[in-house]
């Protein structure tokens, strides 16, 4: 931890923040300059750091502090040293496959979500998404089917091969949209509703973690860091766009977020075009850059009538877009020396 | 409702649209331009409104979709047409005085409470703040007391006269905080919690709804709504500073949504200094300005030793400068024609 | 200057960095911790460090480097010791009064100048603004009147006893405008537009810079070190809102930067709360916040008959309402301890 | 144009909206809901439009007003229908090939600029850019070499049969760096220097205009409608990055508004990654990204010793880095179908 002193600030000063900071263990190394005194302190307790930077920014004479070890560490690149793998029922993700979830944003019907589901695995992807619960800025918007989109979610993954993933978004629905999902999602709008975060940390299902629309890199794996230090280390990220002064796309979809990832932490990161740019044609070169870039798997609302969608329209594809991109990302990923599955196998 | 069709777009792209609207029930009336066609679409069924713009933005041919009526209706100033005012327990707070709540960030041990909530309360201060739950960036950082934290602000409101206002994170526990607290507060990271948002809804208890750190005011005011349309309409607004380019201050304080907020919503509005600029001294001169721009309210965090509080002591002032803060304030009421209670009391 | 390595980096790493800072002329102070090593460098030539900064952080094993003393000098609180009054012949601004400006957005025509110059004068105003050269972000809006503009703004000057400010956007165009205006107004735009700034730094006019609408405060006292150091030091700084995710107003007004400032510089701060809202009904709320912050003056657009203003008629007031905001000012003006002189005289 | 009236808004006022509208030109079409009345407008001047919504939107009754014309014209993709290839004495940018801008940041010596020159041409880059009259946020920084660059450049350039592209920052030197350069510059701080603007649309040499910083794509395309307004249509846009509130990278590379450029705009778009992250480690990976998403060309910053570099070292990339990087970019163009020349002639 480095302490700034204020230009200016006197021998007590410095006196009082050495001294506090041998209370809470560190080794003190103050350097005086000609204007300005710093202070170098090593050591320390891991977990009790961050809030000590908070005390010492309030002391007297202080201009900033600034901590120099990362405030995560189960999901620090350091904690394995490789890459995560996840396996979810024989499908993995951050592997050298790229990962397909597709599906339409809201579960409205048996025939909208069988339809989509059939031919989205037909077309190669491996993961059905569809929203049961939706969390919506408006109280008077559809807010989902519910249990009953659940039980369709999990019967349409059955018959055509394909493992769920659904949001969560009650505390108190975790364990039950657990026994119908394989993968439990975690919204923007919830990235650090920490009550949740617990919750799901308690659970053994894996979990994809939305960056939140205003999250700094740091906050969003410290997000994470709660998940996984409540014991469930099956952790994926979804970088889903942040929200700038740019009107023209819904969100701003930060690629660069996708590469920095790589060398900050182990978990392997998926990206939603859908939500991140709100704009059915920019859904595929975006998916393009995503695969490009270095993400691990793709996840795209695809509806059979967008056109007549219930939510989200103006963000999903339809199937036949979805069979169309399919090959071009197959053409990326080989590019870039990963591997996509395509039809072929059909 | 307005939709702009893009340039060039066919007779029968304008045909779906329009069949559409009118299926939807409403009335529909075409401009076309020499560029571009427009139709303008009057009835709609209130509460599809906001799912509708949502459909037809995905419609071929669509270029946007403007609606132009407000998406919420028990927060808007039209539903009450003059200011509500709460009553907390005998504290107005919408009505003509300045109410001040003012307290440590955390609750950390009896001593630094009661001494804290003697001395604001004698300086004018009515209501209590004080964490007892805290939500934290890190997993690591201090949590809070809990049901501890709870009990004695209580005690410390009983004893020196002051209601007592906290934050609720958990679903599970609104109950257990309205037992204690006479006003829940929902925090910034919480205001898109809807799981949260429909719990306090069904209390009974004051709520004041902190703004998202990245939420426009019309989001805002739909998380309110989420609040209201649940039954329960007593809520008060804080503005808490959003998040922006800018380092220097922890937020950037929006004071001009204040004074819009006065032409939205008949629901009083409270600022909170210290997490809006995260410095200490910043925190007199916007207290000043928040008065000046018509807040009703002000939630400060005052501690006994800001330099050895748990946490932020960075943005917390002394006991001293709160009492210094009082006289500073009552003259700005006074210039705008507000009432403020200051220790002549005493 | 604090050099933070990477963890894990090695002594060559290390050294490495140590070695160049020592022929950049640092004393260099290892501190090696237990995860990470950090440098800390005093000395070094003052006008060396902003590029030092920037090449050390390319170097091989640097995680960070952090500028421990402020980038700027001649408008540093520290390079006067207290608050500068510039004397804008008679007219002080910084000083215990706080002084108005007002004005059309664009010069129109000698009527419409002529009766709102008459008029804000008589309600208390001392500089009166208007632009006569204007930045537009379309090249089909009206660019202004120009030389014939600026004449008009000397002759309404010197009729009704007010100074001028107006707009600067051309570097062939300083000497013109200075001949006809009291104060060279540096638009938003033209905030890092290092040509112009160099070029009001040989002029002896004093000049107001606008806040670029992305600036960072620090970004804001450099672009006006780049004047100073040009030799002029008649420099006052206007806070105009800076650029959020907020659709609600036209940009965001930082109410806090006005007060931060105050112990980061010596220069006089003005608010705009016409171009810091976009909306005419936000002008008296913010200006009545500007003063209470702690402002030094007020630019203010004021239209005759705002519904036909060529430009800005949405973010400009009536006469009227401008004549009824100077009292409501003096009030807050007198509650925090300035002096403000309105139609008294009249 | 759209006039939506406030509800509850009387007949006068739309009486009043609507007869100003008819002054201006415009066939007039309100359609009075049950809430609010909206006036469509069709017709009115081309050139008036924007200035008109700008009047309209303050008078009294007036809530919103939308343009729904573009407001730019000769840069807008329906003005040519196709897409613009530039040729620039025989490189050609926006056809088949994606074409490679290298070189320093700075141009700092002989040696330093011929070397990698020499080595960048051998790769394949068929563009040299380098810094003469370099912006610099602080008056202190390196501020180029000048002519003396511009010298070095244009004969670095004929020696390695390179075109040179170079920033012009002052209005006086438009012609200066014309002399020298095959491509005038125009930077991120510039985007809004009208002045600039229109002197390069001037000049005949092609210009390739930078992303403001803060710049919505509407404004960006407004500011090459100056350029091309003034006579010169060889323009082609960059992508260099937005300020957002993400500090782990030096602005945010928006790729999305690559993609959305091409349905916008028929001109050639160029993505800067190193000013664009900030991170010399994010260089390759958003390369590859931007490739994918359909840039027409890259511009990156290449150091034979960026830990020696006079700026930004910390984003630029070695000429070995470089070297490696080609092969990658190619296999990428490959798989969007566009043409890229690598080493092979060597």
């Amino acid at each position: 931890m480095i302490i700034v002193m204020k230009g200016g600030c006197g021998e007590q000063q410095v006196h009082d923040v050495s001294q506090r900071l041998e209370e809470l263990g560190y080794v003190v190394n103050p350097i005086f300059g000609v204007e300005k005194t710093v202070i170098g302190a090593v050591g320390g307790k891991e977990h009790e750091k961050v809030d000590a930077v908070d005390q010492l920014r309030g002391y007297d004479g202080v201009e900033d502090v600034i901590l120099i070890t990362k405030p995560y560490k189960f999901v620090a690149k350091e904690y394995r040293g490789k890459k995560s793998v996840l396996d979810i029922g024989g499908v993995l993700i951050g592997g050298d496959e790229i990962v397909m979830m597709a599906g339409p944003c809201t579960v409205e019907s048996e025939d909208q979500l069988f339809l989509t589901a059939e031919r989205v695995a037909k077309a190669g992807a491996k993961i059905l998404r569809g929203g049961a619960y939706k969390p919506c800025t408006s109280p008077y918007s559809f807010q989902g089917m519910g249990l009953e989109g659940l039980k369709l979610l999990k019967e349409a993954g059955r018959r055509y091969g394909l493992k769920v993933i659904t949001e969560v978004m009650h505390v108190r629905k975790v364990e039950e949209v657990a026994e119908y999902a394989d993968i439990l999602q975690i919204g923007t709008r919830n990235m650090q509703n920490y009550d949740l975060l617990r919750e799901v940390g308690q659970s053994r299902t894996p979990v994809m973690l939305k960056r939140g629309m205003t999250a700094k890199i740091e906050e969003w794996l410290l997000a994470a860091e709660y998940i996984a230090a409540g014991g469930n280390e099956k952790i994926m990220l979804c970088e889903r766009g942040i929200r700038t002064f740019e009107p023209y796309t819904r969100n701003t979809l930060d690629l660069s977020a996708v590469a920095a990832l790589s060398s900050l932490t182990h978990l392997p990161v998926i990206v939603d075009p859908s939500q991140g740019t709100g704009r059915r044609d920019l859904i595929a070169p975006m998916s393009k850059a995503s695969v490009a870039v270095g993400a691990d798997g793709l996840i795209i609302e695809v509806h059979p009538n967008p056109d007549h969608a219930i939510k989200d329209g103006a963000q999903s594809i339809t199937i036949d877009a979805f069979e169309n991109l399919m090959p071009e990302l197959e053409a990326i990923a080989g590019a870039v020396g990963r591997t996509f599955k395509t039809p072929a196998a059909v």
